[in-house]
């Protein structure tokens, strides 16, 4: 019998009503013959409950004891889906992380799966049974309960499927799919009815906040197609999933993020192992660097820049400033103004004419561009904050988006 | 070192605040040189909150997801409390009732504990830590979450400490030791010092709500003394151990109950199986039957009397009915303005004395004894609920129970 895995976020399983809609769900899914394991998030917003609780208590809870608490989240919301699932008479049963076999190393809030030992969810669809598997947490060897960190339930979900040799991972959330542009900012935007794997990673990195590249990665590598679809209505949704790199010649969507600000380093003397010097201390302070552009050396003098999220600007600009008057540095300026804005396709690497098309359009609406990034399938242009929606727009039309090839 | 095991109950833990407190108390424990092992409930209400969940889902919700669902309780408040212990410099952890080593069998709502695996915690108390154990749960050798029914974390420490060889089991609530008598209805009501398993048993399962039975049994088996005291003030509480059956020839205290009503079969034929085929139905219902009472048989013919919550009169009801008639019996009459009221004592055995001066006392008051039920330390007569009050508060001045011997 087929396997499938499907995935419900905090949204989806927020109330005793959604419960019961994705119950019915659950059970319309194993009645079309179908053998069911469902992953679950917490209930809406009971994980910033419990992460309020801890901080009521100490501004610095352990993690192993803030792993544990945070565990209790999904299982609650597991055993909640279980018993509404056998109330209306179907077998179910609720899995811990642990119960599920899911294996992780001792990174606290942050593990990694290790393996799933599949034997006890083989056992139990054996029997017939529905399988809800409380999503984000595992066990270690020494019975230590971990959680995953960011995307952790969306891991949880691509990771069974994988293990479980699913035919697909659904994930149910309150977006209804994987759009040409955010439909708040383009109203015209259209949902794509499949995406290819890279092209969702350099959406999801790039400001669509649809799924965690850390799942998208895991499913490319397992191969596992992934739908991503509603759980507040029956709309199709979008398929995840390998295509072929030279498949769709087109642009598939564009991203953007206003969360962005750009700290330049002025005239660095060009040597050797200045990037770690500047990015090694970054990355201890916990703060990440996205988009980084070095220009060309003039004269073994450069300019460095580079783009944090807006939140971490003042953390990140303490923690330059002693390291760019090491470097020589003439001056720093940070800059919060900011937005970015990606197109994304398969394409672009065998076309150049999207980047000119790209310049061109953004140039006859009179936004300069304060920095190019590119990647295979991405371009990525950092432009005024203010700008980013009419920039979304603009380029929207150009490519023609709203109308399917 | 001398192992210390404590236990906090829903209201010592049910607050930032409170777990502070009870984070300090288990810190002055182990300062004073001990390992301390504190066995902790759920936070106040959140385990009603938690069944209230349930309910709003299904109004029979699946034993097994039901007793994973409540375990998070308890996972929630030994978390909080040890990264608490580890914010105020001392090391800790908290370990579940599966990493505890608490094993049950798979009687999901009322496990009964089968062994306690002691090697992680023996361990952690190796490390030099404080250990931090959620009460009221095990695991089977399934890795089945269970929870164990009433009186569970009580179970749960005297059960550890049994285990581990501790010198004494300390049980915080919100009531600093047991009482002569309740001290609501006699204001004069003395706390006891000490106490023996036998006269707290009795004590316990005739209506002063201080201790689990079934806690107190575990305790008496394995001869650890237990301390009940308050975890709101430093009053020395009661200390319930050994002692000698003969050590003290007196009375400790008077139980009583307003929640109780009673059921009589009149004149049913006297022949064996009566109580069986009486009693056996009303188990099966779920009903708990207390003083049972048969009249001395006249000419074959009897009458049964006994006592049940006066919540489940009207099911006990339900289930008599047609069992009385199919004995013969001539009517039911049901009593629902019944109060109980028992004197315990070790004394009571070697000196028929009490019971005359209990009769006498009572009489004297003009309360009529409905009925009378005795044990090796207990002597207990129902009489009208109304009466009550006043007939405890006699017998406390009669054995002039507010000075100590």
């Amino acid at each position: 019998m087929t396997i499938i895995v499907q995935k419900y976020g905090g949204t989806s399983v927020g109330s005793a009503e959604r419960i019961r809609a994705v119950a019915a769900r659950i059970i319309a899914t194993k009645e079309r013959g179908n053998q069911v394991v469902a992953v679950v998030s917490a209930m809406g917003d009971s994980t910033d409950d419990l992460i309020e609780l801890a901080r009521s208590l100490t501004d610095k809870p352990d993690p192993r004891e803030l792993d544990v608490l945070m565990s209790t989240g999904e299982v609650v919301s597991s055993t909640l889906l279980a018993m509404t699932l056998k109330h209306l008479g179907h077998d179910a049963i609720s899995l811990t992380g642990a119960q599920a076999g899911i294996r992780t190393d001792g990174s606290y809030s942050q593990a990694r799966i290790t393996d799933i030992d599949p034997g006890r969810i083989h056992r139990e669809l054996h029997e017939g049974r529905i399988i809800i598997v409380a999503g984000f947490q595992g066990i270690t060897d020494g019975m230590e309960v971990t959680t995953l960190g960011r995307g952790g339930s969306d891991t949880s979900a691509v990771a069974l499927a994988a293990k479980l040799g699913a035919e697909v991972c659904e994930r149910f959330t309150d977006v209804d799919g994987v759009y040409t542009a955010d439909p708040r900012v383009v109203p015209q935007a259209r949902r794509l009815k499949e995406i290819c794997y890279e092209e969702m990673l350099e959406l999801a990195s790039y400001g669509a906040k649809i799924m965690h590249p850390r799942a998208v990665e895991l499913g490319q590598i397992y191969k596992i197609p992934i739908l991503v679809a509603s759980s507040f209505n029956d709309n199709p949704g979008t398929l995840i999933h390998g295509g072929k790199m030279e498949f769709r010649n087109k642009i598939s969507g564009i991203a953007h993020d206003l969360d962005v600000a750009k700290i330049t380093l002025l005239r660095v003397p060009d040597k050797p192992g200045i990037a770690a010097s500047v990015f090694e201390p970054m990355a201890r302070a916990g703060i990440s660097v996205d988009t980084i552009v070095q220009n060309a050396s003039v004269q073994r003098i450069t300019d460095l820049t580079f783009t944090v999220a807006e939140s971490c600007l003042p953390r990140a600009m303490e923690v330059i400033k002693p390291i760019a008057e090491e470097l020589g540095a003439t001056d720093i300026v940070a800059d919060p103004n900011i937005g970015k804005v990606s197109i994304v396709g398969t394409g672009i690497q065998s076309s150049p004419g999207y980047a000119a098309k790209m310049f061109r359009t953004l140039t006859d609406a009179g936004i300069n561009i304060g920095l190019i990034a590119t990647s295979e399938i991405r371009i990525t242009v950092l432009i005024d904050k203010g700008r980013v929606t009419e920039a979304v727009q603009a380029l929207h039309e150009a490519f023609k988006l709203e109308t399917e090839d």
